[in-house]
């Protein structure tokens, strides 16, 4: 046995609430973590920006330092909690380029700079893990990674972000507004002070982006993923989704189609109507949820605390087990698997269901109207019925449920509508998925 | 690279619904499982009973052989799909003993002989991966031996049987008896012909042991398992328990707890009452869900189809390209771990709620009669309800909910009701759980 593996010597960059708590894991459950890994995890540094911040007595202020590309130059595994582009992706660089295996929740990073990470991994044939960067504490990372490996994945449909997911469920089961909502989750602290990320959908699209890297052996960038946010989502939108048995969830979509001849991925963030019986409607509060679909296993999902320190150092201590393993036994994380090469669809060639809530003048034939301009574009309707918003009078609301069409097809029709006389506003148009 | 690198030798034993689905893909999928893998996947041979039997055309029969031990001796990757005791066990063992990596979905032979197996692997270094052992394609193995090895799991609660959740979801959401809901079940190939392991809870009891053993990082045996089925079962313990806002799940519980100063495990399989909130009150018909609560990672949940053919090879297949991978790179699958050796607790220092439906002379003062002798054993009663099952006309039924109570308190509490004049008959007692 060589010296690896009796000791591992591990580096934690960055001591926010997630470092605090593997800190605490590594110096109160050493023994136990020795027992599972058959190693001695031996903390040699903690890197961050002030050695002056006043922390959590459990960390050891010895341990400190703000040198960090020294601490990593000490380490045989580095543990990244820093966020954030710059100085991760160089600390990383430099680690896996010293031989040492790398644990990071850096979503950010790895949606935006993931091929470069990976292939430095590989040719260092050093170990880089991120359960963390994804759902938190759920496993969907190494779900996708190596227990769906023999399989093949059809499509993902997650709810990866806590905040947009607190906020939507407060508008349904309290009848909130957006605004109101997102003032709660802001005290409750499951959202930041500055929410945009959230709100608008980036941070489940770099989610996004690593979860279709992982499903369909393709590499996929932050910027293959359309993007909406929740922010025009309205109590009438939830209160119209419920009459037809639904709920509305920011979904993190990523799936295989076909574009004329060609198999491509469609990845894509944006709230739809999911129906009440499928799994992911009952997912509450700020929890998250992956549903995967997949040739063989069928439709499994996984699901557990997306965020927070604690939940999100269980999933980074879970990785710097498996690497502190393979220190001992030679074995090796999974390399970047992207021999698929799966070019992204252009985002007016996916197709998914539609709901559309439009405002008409109330009088005879509108509906039939409204039919046939629809019906003119290709888009097949599901179901009209007459909704229960509208503003005023002499106005009716029509909730119009489209089949299958194409974005290029609903945009289209939408054009249309809004040249049709009788029709006073589109008041929302949204996807329905998870049928 | 060594010859091993190249190519990998893999024997299939048993080819029944799940061994044929893995040599389609073997067969069909070769390509993507060597992009996957890094390593030619040599599928050398299929051992079976009797090379006779018609099989589906993709099973090239060439491959087949009845001489088993003859086939191990000519792999590196050994399937085990036979099922049983013998000559799976021995076959395993053969094959570590040869140096290769074994996969297998047996987990009966685990739950009787998994310390043997697992010695043995250690002992070799050989690969032992048996994803497919629990709740088919669902990943709770490797989320319990290796998502969570960094954390500290206090509860697992499971359905793991596909048969059982189907029969007592039909009895709830159509109202059938267990009879006619078995019979329903057989006839849509859900149960077997024979339904006893099934419904007696027995196959839950195995794959219970098995997670306890993993979640615990100590060896429980099937026989440290108490187990009580669904028989009994009836429509008016469902009515009964849905007017409280919950249903019946047979439930594979694994907990800490302490047992005086000591801190042991409980295992338990039984039908119980789970909270309609709870996320396993809505895993429907034959769905397997393992809900896992940690330390760190909170609450957790791993849902999925529980059997089928298909969906149990994708779990197999998935811990095929593992071993192939560690094949490669000189990894090795997580050793047995086995360091915190918890006794298992006695089952009646097992402490959970309890729901006893009762019979009751119609008359006043039997509420508070009851509720007094309840008392005397020490456990403390969170509800009592006036129920709606009574059998004859000056018979009222009580339900009542205890809190945390142990089997032995409760015992005795059920043998001094018994000997109380007011009482006609006690009609069901049910454990309580998820709460």
């Amino acid at each position: 046995m060589n010296d690896s593996a009796r000791r591992v010597r591990v580096a934690v960059l960055g001591c926010g609430v997630v470092g605090t708590e593997v800190v605490r894991s590594l110096v109160e459950h050493a023994d136990e973590l020795h027992s599972r890994t058959g190693t001695h995890l031996d903390l040699v540094g903690i890197g961050v920006r002030s050695t002056a911040t006043p922390r959590d007595p459990v960390v050891p202020s010895e341990l400190l330092t703000e040198d960090l590309p020294g601490l990593v130059r000490r380490a045989d595994l580095v543990v990244e909690l820093l966020g954030g582009i710059e100085p991760a992706r160089k600390l990383i660089l430099d680690a896996i380029g010293s031989g040492a295996s790398v644990v990071t929740a850096n979503k950010a990073l790895l949606a935006a700079h993931g091929p470069q990470l990976y292939e430095a991994a590989d040719a260092a044939r050093s170990d880089l893990f991120f359960e963390a960067a994804v759902a938190g504490a759920v496993p969907v990372v190494r779900g996708l990674r190596e227990s769906l490996a023999g399989d093949r994945i059809t499509r993902i449909l997650g709810i990866v972000n806590g905040t947009t997911n607190y906020i939507l469920d407060e508008m349904t089961s309290s009848g909130l507004d957006f605004e109101t909502a997102l003032a709660q989750a802001q005290q409750l602290g499951y959202a930041e002070a500055d929410p945009t990320s959230d709100v608008q959908g980036l941070d489940a699209a770099a989610k996004a982006a690593i979860l279709a890297s992982l499903a369909f052996h393709s590499r996929t960038a932050l910027g293959d993923v359309p993007v909406q946010g929740i922010r025009e989502i309205t109590p009438a939108d939830i209160s119209s989704a419920a009459q037809t048995g639904h709920v509305i969830k920011l979904l993190a979509i990523a799936e295989v189609g076909r574009h004329g001849d060609r198999p491509g991925i469609a990845v894509r963030v944006h709230p739809a109507l999911v129906p009440t019986e499928h799994p992911l409607a009952s997912v509450r509060g700020p929890y998250n949820a992956v549903f995967v679909e997949a040739a063989a296993a069928g439709t499994l999902m996984f699901y557990g605390a997306g965020a927070g320190g604690v939940a999100t150092s269980s999933a980074v201590l879970g990785d710097v087990v498996a690497a502190a393993r393979n220190a001992v036994n030679g074995g090796k994380a999974p390399a970047e698997s992207a021999y698929a090469a799966l070019p992204s669809m252009p985002a007016e060639a996916v197709r998914t269901r539609y709901q559309i809530r439009i405002e008409v003048a109330d009088q005879p034939g509108v509906l039939a109207e409204v039919a046939a301009l629809v019906a003119r574009r290709g888009v097949s309707i599901e179901t009209v019925r007459q909704g229960a918003h509208a503003s005023a009078d002499d106005v009716a609301e029509l909730v119009i449920v489209t089949h299958e069409a194409s974005e290029s097809a609903l945009a289209a029709t939408v054009v249309d509508l809004d040249t049709l006389e009788v029709i006073k506003r589109i008041t929302s148009i949204l996807r329905v998925e998870g049928n």
